[in-house]
């Protein structure tokens, strides 16, 4: 399928209608994020609009709003130099790249950052796509935590724990 | 060396300034948290007297405050079956199982409060006493982060993930 050209920038708060649209709908679909699925509009905004230095991003396409990340420090103090990615497409515009892109993006923000490396803490086993694109762009799985996730339609599965350097 | 017997109990407010003795030398020493090394006392406090349905357990041993732990969710939603448990004993009463004493009870306590596997985030690779002590409890290595930890004294250090079912 042919990629679309995705224009990234920072997110503004008159994002947030569409970008809580997709987070809601990810939430709820409860098979790839563990954020609760009966998050408030508060408590999405929480959990996605995280404190500077985190940035949340958002991918635009045709001016139509598809994609958000955010990218934050994965741990405190003297562990603060390995970042942390999150990703979400709306559900209509999957398998389009939007999703690479915003990886993409992600890492080269990262890096000038002054992260020096990326984590994913929990990638669910079953979220075959994004595990394939992680692995396509270098990530490679560290670690795995057995039955970490409980899966809305699948019951328990495993999280993946993903790194690469940047 | 022949183990103390330690009593313990729920942390109390009172308990704080021994608490904060041991957390502030902890951290400072910066080669087995990741904690900043120059935590206020508030951002102390806010770090280990986390939210309920969190808690903060003490170890006493003949009346003196030698270890605490706290137990949590370690993700949130549909991923926070998952405890993660931190310990901390202070400098002058280690090797004589009061972090033994505060895991194991850390572990039954977990499992009281309904979680069905315990998970540590990052175990600095050269805390080889804690690392010990895990396996010998049950915990498995189930991935590393290269890179992870910058020590205060070796530099870069990797940290392990470990896990146990309750």
């Amino acid at each position: 399928m042919l990629n679309v050209r995705v224009e990234i920038r920072l997110f503004e708060e008159s994002d947030w209608p569409a970008v809580w649209e997709i987070w809601r709908s990810v939430a709820v679909a409860g098979d790839t994020y563990d954020y609760p699925l009966d998050s408030t509009e508060a408590e999405g905004r929480a959990f996605w609009l995280l404190p500077a230095p985190a940035e949340t991003w958002v991918g635009v396409v045709d001016g139509e709003l598809l994609g958000t990340y955010h990218v934050s420090a994965n741990r405190v103090g003297n562990g603060d130099h390995v970042a942390n990615g999150s990703y979400m497409v709306a559900a209509g515009a999957r398998g389009r790249g939007v999703g690479r892109a915003l990886v993409e993006h992600s890492l080269v923000r990262a890096r000038e950052l002054g992260y020096s490396a990326m984590q994913f803490n929990a990638v669910v086993v079953t979220n075959t796509s994004a595990l394939r694109l992680y692995r396509t762009l270098g990530f490679i799985i560290v670690g795995t935590i057995p039955n970490g996730f409980r899966h809305r339609d699948l019951g328990m599965v495993d999280f993946h724990i993903m790194h690469r350097f940047l």
